[in-house]
């Protein structure tokens, strides 16, 4: 659960990002970014803020907007009725962002697991992607990622964006946002 | 045809108007940046500039360079055996773009043709692109656009790119760039 006043703060706050990164955006699109708390109450550590451009039966492209240490919880996109599961697509397009997928864990990870969530982090192949650089996620692959110092804006071009059947490590996860 | 020299003015050029746009691409991006001239030679007048981010069997995202007044021909991308043709978004970045689709044909309409090839432009509903505005394109509809004095960057999000399928109007059109 997030406040109202919570809510719009984080929505005025990812503006500023976008406009650091040099992204214009309308004022329609502004008015509708999302604000991700992934139900833990806790935005500031775990969370996500995006603006979907288009999300079609075929494909969509979003950006997302990550404030400094700010994390993207564990999950993966698992296969549906007719398809393999959402690919993606992450560019880097402002700050450092540390993206941690399934293979070797790296000795020194860049990212802070957000306190109380450590056993919902098990992917620890990291990768560190900077402005300009970008990495292909095949489906049904956990991940998770979480911006630097500097916070991050990140384009993720994607397949269909099916959110409500992505599956969270953590099992206190809700995908929806619930502002009250 | 276009001449090596042409071609990396091109690629240099382009490099440019991605830099104004507050774009970031690595180096090794700069360096497959595409020049289209559509095989007419006249790449001031008839082309675009483009990078592939990413193109896979299920997605695709670009981004074009326009440089002023260039013209991106009229084309339409047919339906594939097992898809019914790509599907494109199109995302003004910087400058402005003027896009023509079927439908009611403007007046005054803001592109000008380059000479000697207006037979070959038949779609005259117009639609204006600034920095932010977007367009979703249904698949196998004519479609051709336009900088406005300025140049523009357009990020393009797509089903699978096959560019070599792709159906122009103009028959003396050839996709594939010829470097000599």
């Amino acid at each position: 659960m997030i406040s109202r006043k919570g809510f719009e703060e984080a929505q005025k706050r990812a503006i500023k990002y976008l406009e650091k990164a040099g992204i214009v955006v309308t004022e329609e699109e502004k008015k509708r970014i999302e604000v991700v708390d992934a139900g833990l109450g806790d935005l500031k550590n775990t969370g996500v803020e995006l603006l979907v451009y288009v999300n079609t039966e075929r494909c969509c492209a979003k950006e997302l907007v990550l404030f400094p240490r700010q994390t993207c919880p564990e999950h993966r996109h698992p296969p549906q009725l007719d398809n393999p599961g959402k690919e993606e697509t992450f560019r880097c397009r402002y700050g450092e962002v540390y993206l941690y997928v399934p293979g070797d864990k790296v000795q020194k990870p860049k990212a802070k697991v957000p306190k109380g969530s450590e056993p919902y982090y098990t992917v620890w192949h990291e990768i560190i992607l900077k402005p300009g650089d970008q990495y292909i996620l095949t489906p049904d692959t956990f991940h998770w990622f979480q911006a630097g110092d500097e916070g991050a804006i990140v384009s993720e071009f994607s397949t269909k964006s099916v959110d409500e059947t992505d599956i969270f490590s953590d099992p206190r996860i809700k995908r929806a946002t619930v502002i009250g």
